[in-house]
């Protein structure tokens, strides 16, 4: 096994009728090339593809800025929501041993519109010395701006306004923006989001690694990890190709009729890879009509809940495994005397080693029930291993979204709750749609009980 | 608005062609038919029909197992899997507040096969004092029978074998199995499994009630709007009946080609009802070849993720809200002076009342995008609703089920990847399965990296 992430193919490609793994492999390199001659739709957010190598100018300053905040901090709390929280959160929590997290904590809140979750995030603060980061590229989006609000004020109330403007860091626009004034104006420190990437490809700017630094994780060997991925993305031919395989093998998947990918991983520390993997692929593929719909689940909890359906429910799923070579910790099953339970037979053997069997177990079984399959194994839940994921993905859905035609880099269907959303507030601007919206949906309301 | 558990419609009703609608309608009633007279497959496994009057029988004994528990333990760890766990981690989950979970906690292992995650819970615990809950049927299924196998190992080295065995209580059948025979042997407190109710409808048998009580949660509460769901189910004529609606519903859009239903629920505590809900559709309905691809959501964070997907992929989706009127906790949004963030139009407003408006915003998109939807509205998170929302849920599969065509109470597909496991493992009685996958898995590799 290398020391490299590794992608395993044998249960998917046996699986595609010839002709179809041929149009995806010319559609992948056709995708390529319109990604590499930036030709395609949304070339001005291409700027993730050299991220690994450019971040490495920010390493010394977001360390500096870490060495502080971890001296001070007990809890650092990330403002944010989809692509300014999920990357960060997925590195933090694979890497990061389950009840063992790092002196200073890192919490999360401006990702839901749960009050009582606010509250009681504030509560368990009263005690703990703070620092906030707070991640917008607008500084308008409602839920983190209205978490922030709320802990600007709860910050000024417990530190005064100066210290508290210390303890707030704001990632945002380079000029522009409710957050870039409001920084300004209260003197906060400022880090920069990139124009030219876009939200769910920006866990390599300041956006990710501030938070993944203070959480004690090595970001500079993140970014070797993905730089090390991104040399073998641009640079391997198409059959040496992970990335390029991968987008080949799911779109033909995709054309055959297969509807649903079930991202499912073997442990349930990288529950947020799972969930940043969603929002990168629902997102750049998912719109015009077209796009694998994202689903995730962490087997081998998952196989207890969705085991039946995906064995003998409607052939419309493929799936993708992501594993780990070697855990951080073995733990061995005890041998016991009298062997009441059977389990004698794994006597000795690790959770991991068994676990990897339960992997094997499922891909054959999937396969067999007419559910193909592609296994992604990390070499050890290290940061690098975790930087050459992120790139994988990111490359791959790249040449994913072009591929179906679509611009893989733009968003335009999320206004439209927003949309309705100011109208049913009563935003100012949206007066008229206001009346016009509370009348269809009274007029429309059919209730039981 | 009800003291009771509402189903809003208008955004699904108009969706579906009136044929479908009516047919549907049809095939509900029959499956009602088919169910109450106990002429369908699987007709040995109605006992979670009468469930919510018969476990009133065991509230007074779990009651004081529990205040027992409560008085020694700090922890309670829960070892299950699947059914096994999911039922009272969802009711507890929805009924106790972030961060302010009750003096008794607790935790739960068994559900994965994570020797890191167990490792971290045992170590969490060390200084703790600790009471374990084993829920097995058999007793041999792997991931819980490998957890307790080391947590009754821990326990006996912490306590000495006598005291662990007053502090292990098993919930497991009532005369066979593995479990069974350990609990005898070992002298533990057991409670029992009832034959006729499989693990995904458990949740109001000790599987779940004994879990939630030792949570601080009042269990006769949680039958009693289980009852009064159940009457509403099985008294209420079709157009006033909300759960023979909702399965009607979902028939119709299955049928119409919607072959994905996103759960989603508008509150962060509510993610395990939607795992719980997840298992309960998907193993009911997801075989020969049949059945609605059962996701979950939760809103508005995965909007920021999912919602571009929602508003323009495929049209393949419906969608099912889950909401609460009134929240335990209400947060108001300050006022700002200069107003930076453009926020003071909801100045004074409550989160909850905001997330209410984006409920309404999503539904009125969604459904203008082309994804029909229907609302659950909770009158609170009381555990009274929640007892009614799992009872809606059981009748509706029930009856989906049926109506499908399949038995709604069986799960054969999830051996398939547990022979194979044991062929890998190598398991007695497995010998020449495992040398004849060894070899095909060995002959199939194809790795790339």
């Amino acid at each position: 096994m290398s020391n490299h992430l590794s992608f395993d193919y044998s249960h998917a490609i046996n699986a595609l009728v010839e002709g179809t793994f041929r149009d995806a492999k010319r559609a992948i390199r056709d995708a390529k090339e319109t990604l590499h001659s930036g030709s395609g739709p949304g070339s001005d957010f291409l700027g993730w593809i050299d991220l690994p190598i450019d971040a490495k100018n920010h390493v010394q300053s977001i360390t500096e800025l870490r060495d502080e905040i971890r001296s001070k901090a007990d809890v650092f709390i990330v403002v944010g929501i989809g692509g300014s929280y999920l990357g960060a959160r997925s590195v933090i929590d694979a890497c990061t041993p389950f009840h063992h997290r790092d002196e200073t904590e890192i919490l999360y809140v401006g990702h839901n519109m749960s009050g009582e979750y606010l509250a009681s995030v504030l509560a368990y603060c009263e005690e703990r010395e703070v620092h906030v980061n707070v991640i917008s590229k607008s500084g308008t989006t409602t839920e983190p701006a209205l978490a922030f609000r709320a802990l600007k004020n709860w910050m000024e109330h417990k530190y005064g306004r100066r210290e508290a403007a210390r303890r707030i860091i704001a990632t945002t626009d380079a000029t522009r923006g409710a957050l870039r004034s409001l920084a300004s104006q209260e003197g906060y420190r400022a880090l920069i989001i990139p124009d030219n990437v876009g939200g769910r490809f920006s866990v390599l700017t300041p956006v990710g690694l501030l938070p993944i630094a203070v959480a004690g994780l090595d970001i500079s060997a993140l970014l070797d990890g993905a730089t090390w991925m991104r040399s073998h993305c641009l640079d391997e031919p198409f059959d040496s190709n992970a990335a390029m395989t991968y987008a080949a093998l799911r779109l033909g998947f995709y054309r055959e009729g297969k509807s649903i990918e079930i991202f499912a991983t073997f442990l349930p520390e990288l529950q947020y890879i799972a969930d940043w993997w969603k929002q990168l692929f629902g997102e750049s593929e998912g719109k015009e009509g077209k796009g694998v719909f994202p689903a995730t689940a962490v087997y081998s909890t998952d196989l207890h809940s969705m085991g039946q359906y995906l064995q003998q429910g409607p052939r419309i799923l493929f799936e993708t495994f992501l594993t780990v070579a070697h855990p951080l910790i073995e733990l061995l099953v005890p041998r016991s005397d009298d062997d009441s339970d059977g389990m004698n037979y794994l006597a000795g053997k690790s959770f991991s080693s068994i676990n990897g069997q339960a992997l094997l177990a499922t891909a054959a079984a999937h396969a067999e029930g007419g559910v193909p399959n592609m296994t992604i194994t990390l070499p050890a839940l290290s940061i690098q291993a975790i930087g050459e994921l992120l790139f994988f993905f990111e490359y791959a859905v790249a040449l994913g979204g072009y591929a179906l035609g679509v611009n893989p880099f733009d968003q335009p269907g999320v206004e439209n709750y927003k949309r309705n959303m100011f109208a049913l507030l009563n935003k100012p601007g949206y007066e008229e749609m206001h009346s016009e919206l509370q009348k269809r949906l009274r007029s429309g309301h059919r209730f039981i009980i």
